[in-house]
């Protein structure tokens, strides 16, 4: 069975972003002053083949540790859908 | 009042997507086959202040139109939290 999983790749909340800091500059110079903060990271969808729900979700974790995200810099959140 | 907002930037379903191609190779090369397929794009968390949701939400598809998203080659969705 095929599951679909979107996991979110974010810099760690105690680090700059300096992707995201340069976009809210962007957004300033459009005119856009009500963003307050912006930070960037990635968006990953996975299809996996899995017997359920939660060997996809393994699967998942198991790729987000070993290339997916650097943990030193980076945290991940996973969702089955 | 602050809102949070998460927008999701993919490639439109209809393109390659190589950086997810060169996922896909990376996770069979450490071993995990059961991936069939990676795409790849980019998270934003946005910090929007705005008096409700609506607005939050308008305020966040103009900057996605304006500046974070590329019509050409990306979708993009938005969440309020």
């Amino acid at each position: 069975m095929i599951f679909t999983l979107q996991i979110k790749v974010m810099p760690l909340k105690e680090l700059l972003d300096p992707q995201g800091k340069a976009v809210m500059g962007g957004l300033q110079n459009l005119g856009i002053h009500s963003v307050e903060d912006v930070r960037i990271g990635k968006h990953i969808t996975l299809q996996v083949n899995a017997h359920n729900a939660e060997e996809a979700k393994a699967i998942a974790d198991n790729a987000c540790k070993n290339l997916l995200s650097n943990p030193v810099m980076e945290y991940f959140e996973i969702i089955v859908e």
